[in-house]
């Protein structure tokens, strides 16, 4: 579990192992700073990025470059690309995780026992956290951040298109953390290769949790080839089920803000349900609706039916994330049809039901399991900065650990502190 | 994640998959069942135990005598073996459970968002829950109970060695849910060849959470080998430290109850640690205590000086969870070695210090990184009953989800139910 665990690493210690204990030895002292340290380290970054933004946005113009050349779409290079309004985002972000509570030390629960021990389940860090991420390097001052203040030493491995950005930027971070008192290895890079990642994926025992954040494939690749514990994020294929009691004016409306808002994140609606009773009267406001907001609607036999443009919906489009201007619909006969509906084809992410009838309201929240099921209101909720974490580390799609948006009490474990005064079992 | 993830499985589909979509199925059913209907039917299966008691010893006389003729230790044919009194026990289990609070439902947090949106934060359950154990047949009722308890399907991959026991205790249980309304496939047995928990192994999306229980082979198995997620339990390697301002005798007492009160259990001491200024006076008196307990310890040099019929010890000792009447043990110049010894050693399970000294105290209880650290008491207390959870599926010695006993609660997920009044984001 601790060194142990890692003693079969002995021979041939690769740079990932190596980078492995330097992260681990760093974490014994991170997990032991006080708040006022780690917050003093948490400006110290904001202060060096904003310090630093010309050598940054210069390294990461070299990125831009090879991307451009590379024929990269313009889309991707976007996210890529930074510059002095977006360093000082990412400060910014720092300087908000150092006003927010420190959950390490917190006591979870804690009581005596009858034997008069006193039992206490501690928030303690995790020690060491492996971040795999694409081509945004506004995720590397993000999770360094998030993970600083939840006491974990972090080792970063962004995309190689992305590298000399990533590069400049952890230099800046590692340099600040170690002016305010903490290691410099708290915060590490790791290199882009492919063969780096696959030892990160099996250093158990050295790296306690995994947490890939980007597309599906990603996702799919460390939650089948790590041993080191995954967290899940991300894939959402979320529902909007309109209910046959439903407000269908105040329906509309959270449909259009669950799909059109930003159409290309995890929280987005990708498919809709109509109860049949209300199908003609919806499908009749709602197709133009989505029409007239570019949507292409990819409908069942009934929703072809109720409207022109409507595509025919392949099997696979009702279990597809779009992440893009389509939706796909169907018409259901009952509520226990959308709720089996919903269970066949959504990702457990966030499904919603728009209705009036408590008894529809209190079915669907007990029947959907999905990391948020939402009663009347827009899918684009589900979200830590909208659920009032004040930081996110990404959305959990697994149910162990820690499910739906995960802010800093979620980047922690916890211990157990037992204390007696000579207590032995008899 | 739901039904979605499971469609890769549709051509083709082994016993296994079969197994996993049915207890799928009455997953639904379970976690919607109510407190009371869960403990009618925890209290109909512990009736049928005891009403079956003759069937299902003979059928484990089966194993038993199947075990003798394999040349099966005798240790091992006693866990297997059943008779009246074991079935009772497990019967009194189920009823010990159906008296216990349901985690399920629990509110773990809730407020109101400044958009009036009502978030509510509630334990769910995983959904399906795959145990793989040894020949230890209570293990079947004890994990179905909880598994029920706790509104989870349960797919029990026992022993070969223990099937026809199995196979008796599963069939009883299933037919005693039934009858109290609860689908039978809530509890369903697993083939106990090698390619049936292969697959069960790569069941991501119909599986929610796998636990081993047994042996560190079978776990380290498990957790390298499973793409669903894992609770990774057992393995103690677990220290007791004597400090310098250790009182010597409540530390002499702790120490014996600790190595022998039953050796064989993950949360005996393994390991002795002992502060230089103390290490005469106590080994003095610790070294003859714990050989007239027939307990052999392996020594540092400093050890093996201090006394006679010491065996000098390896690196190897101070990594070895014994289970046995075995004791490592090495004199440390302060606190601080004594903590790094416990980083490098530990398995993370439990770990004692036996201190007057408050600094000291609260320095062990911060810088030791284990699922429990304990003040001035034995390891033994490391249990689920012990910390007053009332049941236990096993002691998790990773960080993710859960740590140390795990009881109830630690079989539950959580999901946000977030209501509104037409919320929409702008």
């Amino acid at each position: 579990m601790n060194g142990a665990a890692g003693a079969h690493y002995d021979e041939g210690v690769s740079e990932i192992i190596e980078l492995a204990r330097r992260a681990r030895v760093a974490s014994y002292a991170l997990a032991e700073a006080s708040r006022a340290t780690k917050d003093a380290a948490l400006r110290a970054m904001a202060g060096a990025l904003r310090a630093n933004t010309d050598t940054i946005v210069a390294a990461n113009a070299k990125d831009v470059a090879a991307a451009r050349e590379a024929g990269t779409p313009e889309s991707t290079v976007d996210r890529l690309a930074l510059n002095p309004s977006r360093v000082d985002g990412m400060a910014a972000g720092l300087e908000q995780l150092a006003g927010l509570a420190d959950p390490v030390g917190e006591v979870v629960r804690g009581y005596t026992l009858p034997n008069g021990l006193e039992l206490r389940q501690v928030r303690v860090p995790f020690g060491v956290v492996g971040i795999i991420y694409e081509a945004r390097p506004n995720v590397t001052a993000d999770a360094a951040g998030i993970c600083l203040k939840s006491g974990n030493a972090v080792l970063l491995r962004g995309s190689s298109s992305a590298a000399a950005s990533n590069d400049a930027i952890i230099a800046v971070l590692r340099e600040a953390a170690e002016s305010a008192g903490l290691p410099a290895d708290v915060v590490q890079g790791v290199p882009t290769d492919r063969a780096a990642v696959k030892e990160l994926m099996q250093a158990r025992g050295l790296v306690d949790v995994l947490i890939p954040r980007g597309g599906a494939g990603l996702i799919q690749t460390v939650v089948s080839e790590s041993s080191v514990p995954v967290i899940e994020t991300g894939v959402g294929n979320c529902h909007v089920y309109i209910d046959a009691d439903a407000d269908l004016d105040l329906g509309l409306e959270i449909l259009l803000n669950s799909k059109t808002q930003r159409p290309s994140v995890c929280n987005a609606a990708e498919s809709l349900l109509v109860h049949a009773s209300v199908a003609d009267e919806f499908l009749g406001r709602a197709l133009p609706a989505l029409a007239a907001a570019g949507v292409t609607v990819h409908g069942d036999p009934a929703v072809v039916a109720a409207g022109k443009d409507v595509v025919a919906a392949t099997e696979e489009d009702f279990g597809t994330e779009y992440n893009s201007l389509d939706l796909s619909a169907a018409v259901v006969g009952s509520l226990e049809d959308a709720v089996q509906h919903i269970r066949r084809y959504s990702s457990g992410h966030t499904d919603a039901i728009i209705t009036r009838s408590q008894a529809a309201a209190r079915r669907f929240t007990q029947a959907v399991d999905s990391a948020a099921v939402v009663v009347n209101a827009s899918t684009r909720f589900t979200d830590g900065g909208e659920f009032g974490f004040g930081a996110e580390i990404g959305i959990s799609t697994q149910k162990l650990h820690a499910r739906g948006p995960m802010g800093l009490p979620e980047m922690t474990s916890t211990k157990y502190v037992v204390t007696g005064e000579g207590q032995i079992r008899s």
